[in-house]
């Protein structure tokens, strides 16, 4: 099986910090499909990279060693797979993990199946978390196309958890989101204001009332100009260093329990896509180590 | 057939404020073919849109209703069309709908067919107005390739009619299109221009002497990293956020009789482009929708 | 044979003062391949390309004579061609063009290839000079796969000549090269450092310390959003007027002997890179001529 | 008596393009006292400037002859003087010299005198302008401290006599003066928004909506760190080159048929102020010669 | 007595949500002196502003009715007062206002003074707070001249507290604050990183842990060019909106339980610095009124 | 008498590596008198400098050991000195400090005296050198109110001795000296440039054709909201960070031979002028000491 960061190292489950689960479920996308195709392009395309991290000046996989798990919930091969038979995977996957002591990353696959992941660190753990939630879309429907586990409606799932969140990149809502987001206030990082308010990272760190936050990114937050991978791209998305930028201080300044990566739809005859989901997770797990390291030099 | 936002809301002729032309011409291109499919392209990706404008905050469809004409000077179909055909059919049609009392958005299509739309406007007002051009190219020559109805001539053409242009974008002119600019005293407002002063826009609009202007969108105006999907694309062009602020600025502060969005030609294994053309199209009724109610809240 | 610029203007050899090389070359790459065409669609891109620059305002090509020479180390004709080969054919053909008063812009085809280039100016030169180094990676590795000769080792291959060079754009590299740039103290321009500080130019342009410069360009130096054309696309590069500035900025403030534009492998739907390779090419002759005609109107 | 730029070039009242009208009447002020020496003090602090503008490349002064008029309304020697006095004298002398084809700039004294000078061009024109006022205050109460003269009232005499108004830099006013601009909706270009918004200035012109412009300069619109000398300074205004590059614009891009410049209360140890209003008068001088000759070439 | 805008409204102390603490105490400054007539200086210049916030669109002063309490530790009168007397008297005032249910603003006089004051918060309150320092120097010394209660030892007193700290705008420090900062690991915001880096706001309150902060204003972190009026003037300080910005951020993030606003030291020709002073209270008077309203309508 | 940063540490002549030589000469200025004074003000200021460099990390004056000249060419005490005296104890001064292998500041005083001490490097070393001028006035007519040694023909008498020179911050010249400028191809940095253009660092060193350089500095160069106390000030000046960012620039970039510190005409009731040009010396001596401890430690 295809291994992240292949070529460079592979380490055991047990010594592995980090474990990079692949979940290439696809069930309910309508515009441009092929997000189930999404985590085996992640996992070729991360033997690209290189294990230094420049930023960093580390070689992070050596010192947050990588374990890559089974595919789970894989609608490749199994054509029957329910949101449900997913959902219960998922979380029971994910729970095992967290017990294990591991970091996740979860790659998709559809958005939908953030639900699984959510839900096995809110009942693992007993502190309330944010979920800050990289998209153009609201993905706040209560249901959409006849199922609430489409991934318009996973961020509404979150919310029905009791869950704060934090939508960051917005650019398309539908009438019902924008009047949840008004009853319920929450937060949303319009993908305008980062574009033109130099100050939007204050505003969006000042909106999180938790010490502990969950990162969804649903790739299509990013400009479809740089990710046009994916299945409803929408112009005027986050840049590279905005995102990256606005990670680091995350990591920086709250305790990460988890990440998950979504939506990765490859495109023919172009690696952009691919590859920058690939690079995304490996600086996710180099701002993970960085602030691991250092949590442990100050105890 | 096709209607833009088809799943949403479709409304009658009658009761329609906005119209969509689609002009599905190309007889003319030289470089990437294939202009004479966007219409079509536009019309499939609209269904993807949402109804809601979060920048607007209101659901355009359901104030301004849309309705989608058939398509007119139809090349795939009519192999045998002549450009006077076109300029013909496409200025009888706008002329009927400006009678109508329509809000006519003219999609392409080759850029040659902005003459006729244009040409219906003059006919019928008996006002002057500014032809606002969205574009990388200059398309200021008298004549190219053996055709004076070349995409490459358009804006002589608007020239010759005696209205005043402001060239919007540009980043590729012959020596003849320079010294035209010259002698004409033409405001161009340089791609590079935009990118590195941010008063362009002050600039550009101290260049509009009339009350009323029309908008032609060339869609390789915007950059192509984020529209690829065009027949000649030139690097250096304008980002998202900067176009949408500029038209949000034109309807805020002139009378726009109405607008085209011309050349887009899709690609085969990405949506960007089409489903950008769209939304794009939808910013501009809305921008429409917000200044005509404006008006008559003032009136 | 194709040529550059074909059917605006060709010049002969010997009144050219401008020479492209196309070489192409690929026999090392690994992730993407296609780079021996890049060099034929570069030339057929060209025909596109206005012969007026509209920043310089002169028709480029009627003050500099271009001529495009016949292709060398052609691996698409030639399988069995080894890298000593094509450094041989390469540097011998450079010292010709170099002797007979030539600009050289040569067009790969692999990073390699700048290795042959750059000996010949060195050893036709009794001066020393910088090379200059768009690129989003360090290529500075000692081997790649089992050959020295790999794209990923040429400026390893150019430090050993003992010239100074001046990495720019730079956000890929492997322990071995951090090591290396802290050891020789190599002024390494970073794409982040780009991105953030606008005072990047002036830090780069304090750091060349001759009078002469040459300049490499591979492809991948642009953010890949622009140019999805090449071998090993990184996210977060250089954007379109900041090489155009710094190119400009390098041209009149140094002596420029020579350039190379590397690393371009078309795309099937997209004719963006290959466009954007072309013109980028024709400015460096602009910025070429403009410095060329300054100099002479001093003396 | 002083003379504008004496040292310079003094030219006789009917070569004179340019009058230069100072008034030195001082009424109403309550905080910061003394801008009856505000108009003796530009004078004096003129003869330090170069009659060469380099942003121009011009000596202005040899193309624009100055003529500096005898002191009219001088509180200084006529203690018993009264606001109708001053608007008396201010109106019939303004209306003579534009019958005389002068372009006039009015130095005080207070804000209050605004009010006579615009009165002159309503009663001289047959043609509605714009009043463009740069301040830090609203200057729109219908009274205040028993007078309707008062200089914190100018603007809302101004908008008795049907004028419309463009109020830019500013940032305070009182409650019936918010409510007054959203009554009457005047676009208010606030100091907050030009110092986020690089596009502030777009907006701004898009709301003049005639042809011909008068520009009212209260000195206190400038930042306090450059223009102390003032009555009522404010922090947060305009810097030096955000007020030039509008008024550039504006003399660009209408018709401006006069200026004054306002509120000038010199500092005791510092010549900042005073040297920054005589180099802001010649450059306005300046703006109007350029914009002229440019008129006249065309004719 | 003199009382905070005075001519503009005055509340009873019952009514009071707002009491304005005028300490006029000043011994240990060594550089420009005067700060003991700060106080003064501030509450006349109050009777200057608009009641009417511009920002906030609303008669701050009429929903947060604001007392101004009488003078205490007040050197002008008491030549022999000492450090420990004001300290005494402060912390006992500030304890009492708290008790009475008073949002405070302490009006200096001398940096010393915040120690007495921040006293008061910390017995009073069971919770911990963050103490946010607006400042050019560090403040960090353990004794400066001889004396713990200097002004340049301030912030050492409160670190001694057992206080979390944020320096912001410093710009001079001492090897031993250099030597605290490292070991301490206080996260200082540079004055430098707050010129180059638009993000600093975000890094600014990632590094605030507490849900209560106190804000100390020495008004030297203001840049000179506006705030010359201060003892030991630094270069390179903040400017308006960027201190307007913060403190909006941090009113609507945090619960502020108090400010003070320290160190004016009035100059004898210019009203400057003690406007500054006197809007600068008034704005956080509105932010901290439009946070209070807020959370009420929440609840 | 005074020393620069007298209570913190004093050196020997014998240890100093930097001297600092007070010039308190005045003769010509015309408009704000007091330049005479400006050396002793700069040194009583020095005594407020905190000995820490917070940019570097390192105490200054314990790695550059400081000396403080006796006064020379001093007007207050010596009312019959002449120019020429002036420059003939100057030259003789700084040549003996020169071959005693000490860095010299010299702080003045009229910006007539760097002619003085430019020709004693000129005479000392025997390889050309750029003076960078930092300056609002370009100095450069031949002569000025009877005198060719007035401060505003300072830089023409440079020009005189062939070296090349670079004038930075520029906004007031005459016809002369933009004809000169045109003649003699200056490559001037204007202060508009330097505002809007964030490249202008990058343009101005690569104007700077020789390694080793000179750099002056006229206090009035930067802004006079900060620095009001010159003799002629001029709006629109360079802002702290800009000057600092460009010095230390040119010290890593180049090899500084020497500066001066000229123009300070100390305000009554302000110490912000002086103990700015203090701490601008003592950054002077600090960005050289980071250089050429740097250069030790590669050789
Ligand atoms: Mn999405
Ligand atoms: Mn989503
Ligand atoms: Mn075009
Ligand atoms: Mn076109
Ligand atoms: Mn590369
Ligand atoms: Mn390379
Ligand atoms: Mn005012
Ligand atoms: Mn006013
Ligand atoms: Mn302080
Ligand atoms: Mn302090
Ligand atoms: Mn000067
Ligand atoms: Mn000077």
């Amino acid at each position: 099986m295809k291994q992240f960061l292949e070529s460079e190292i592979i380490s055991t489950y047990e010594e592995a910090k980090i474990v990079i689960l692949p979940i290439p479920y696809e069930i309910t996308t309508t515009y441009r499909k092929g997000c189930e195709y999404g985590p085996d392009a992640v996992l070729t395309a991360s033997d690209q990279l290189e294990c230094y991290d420049e930023e960093l000046g580390m070689e992070t996989c050596f010192h947050a060693p990588i374990f890559t798990h089974d595919y789970i919930a894989d609608t490749r091969i199994n054509k029957n797979l329910t949101a449900d038979d997913m959902l219960k995977v998922t979380t029971e996957t994910v729970t095992k993990l967290i017990k294990d002591n591991k970091f996740v990353i979860a790659v998709g696959g559809e958005h939908a199946i953030t639900t699984g992941v959510v839900q096995a660190y809110q009942q693992t753990l007993d502190e309330p978390f944010t979920v800050i939630q990289i998209d153009a879309h609201g993905d706040m429907r209560h249901e959409f196309e006849g199922s609430i586990h489409n991934h318009a409606c996973v961020m509404r799932r979150i919310l029905e958890l009791d869950l704060p969140t934090l939508p960051v990149g917005i650019r398309a809502i539908c009438q019902e989101e924008a009047d949840l987001i008004k009853e319920k206030n929450i937060p949303v990082m319009w993908a305008r204001n980062i574009y033109f308010n130099p100050h939007w990272m204050a505003e969006a760190i000042s909106n999180i009332k938790t010490k502990k936050v969950f990162i969804t990114i649903d790739l299509d937050g990013i400009d479809p100009s740089l990710m046009p991978g994916v299945g409803t791209p929408e112009p005027g998305g986050m840049d590279w260093y905005q995102l990256l930028a606005f990670m680091n201080l995350i990591f920086s300044s709250f305790d990460v329990i988890g990440c998950d990566v979504m939506e990765l739809a490859p495109t023919k005859d172009s690696v952009v896509s691919e590859f920058t989901a690939a690079k995304l997770i490996y600086k996710l797990i180099g701002y993970w180590q960085q602030n691991n390291s250092k949590v442990r030099s100050i105890e």
